[in-house]
């Protein structure tokens, strides 16, 4: 079972459906499952319902508590997000800083996550509550984070810690040498064919073509798309010489 | 000069208000400034300022494009996001792996980043457009992010690589051994004093106490704290001992 399953987003009295619907889907986009709310307002179901998109069901899933002490009650580690400053604030780290932890520790209980209200944050009843703080880095000059956009790195923090994401690997190897090499000798053919330039410039003219070529990776798919773009390149130009037998009676071909 | 500054983020086609409100929130919230919209449609801009809190003046400073082409002709490095698989996108990275690369081109020329419309994405056609190829880490369950919480994860990255967010330290240093010694001390006492253990097993319980005290960080600040209440209650202790000097008559003190 995925460590992710044992991570409870809490929500405390949330104010707007909007963002507890757009954390639903924040929730889904990372792996999550448990959103518990601790007295919700009279939220907006319609506006959730729209924010919340195709990730629904974790709404309609979600557990309700009185009092946030009874929502981390069977929790191990209390993760509490804050940005202002004050005595437990100044323990806090980094959401990358503390995703392994919360991981580690979500293998032997439930590990929560808690937020509070959009306006207030966390009151320093709740952290009383909370073992690790969270200061999400945030410019000095605008620090306070909507509550979803909050939600996101943390949840993108952990979800990337966990290590589950498998990244779309290039499907083509990187071209070896011997291929590359091959491709360059036939652009370097078909640029003399087309005289753009002389033989005895060819070498110094290549170490720029060169450069830009394989100024990234080139892949094997890479190359064989480069061959084949010279190659017709070529083909075009000696099949138009041969019906063209005049096209350069002064011999500057 | 910030390298911040010289990013831009660019919104094809969007559809929301509270999203484009969204994303001035979140560049305010990460030092970037630069917003430019390509052909927005018809803009709910109540909802936008609701969103955009106290980032409306990015909005206000926004530029408006007929075009992809336009908004981004000054610049080097063009980054598209995507989610969808295709040619081009088997090529993209994360947003962390990415960040430092338009970090460095943004000290040449500005840097476009590049979002696509809420429900369809960058065209194939923006992409051509695009040098870069971002991919948000997300589950394959559900892979699509809302747009200002794309816009949220690559700004965050940027901002991150950008090293400008100087984390608040912990203003206490670690206490050194002698102080923390000092410290057991004093607790020692007081718990042979208050009865909780006899002297011969005193080493033995002592262990798990500095097991208990010491399994995080202990600064100077808290040692001095954990001093303070030894200390406190030694005191109490014996205050009390010299007005009840029969309290033990039977000498189980």
């Amino acid at each position: 079972m995925s460590l992710l399953n044992n991570i409870r987003v809490v929500l405390v009295n949330p104010l707007y459906g909007g963002n507890v619907g757009s954390i639903c889907r924040v929730m889904a986009n990372t792996g999550l499952k448990q959103l518990a709310l601790v007295t919700p307002s009279n939220l907006n179901l319609q506006e959730a319902r729209m924010l919340a998109c195709n990730a629904w069901s974790i709404f309609e899933q979600h557990r309700e508590f009185a009092t946030l002490a009874e929502a981390v009650a069977d929790c191990g580690l209390v993760a509490g997000t804050s940005v202002r400053p004050g005595l437990y604030r100044a323990h806090a780290r980094s959401p990358r800083e503390w995703a392994p932890t919360l991981l580690e520790a979500a293998r032997k209980a439930p590990v929560a996550l808690v937020f509070g209200r959009e306006d207030n944050g966390l009151s320093n009843e709740d952290l009383t509550l909370c073992t690790h703080f969270i200061r999400i880095p945030s410019t000095p000059e605008y620090s306070s984070l909507n509550l979803a956009q909050a939600a996101m790195i943390c949840c993108y923090e952990i979800y990337l810690a966990s290590n589950e994401f498998v990244p779309g690997a290039e499907k083509s190897p990187e071209a070896p040498a011997e291929l590359r090499e091959r491709m360059f000798a036939m652009w370097e053919e078909t640029l003399l064919a087309v005289g753009f330039m002389e033989r005895e410039k060819a070498l110094h003219m290549m170490l720029g073509i060169r450069r830009i070529f394989a100024r990234g990776l080139l892949t094997v798919d890479d190359v064989k798309i480069l061959m084949g773009m010279a190659r017709q390149m070529r083909w075009k130009i000696d099949r138009l010489a041969e019906h063209a037998p005049d096209a350069f009676p002064d011999g500057t071909e």
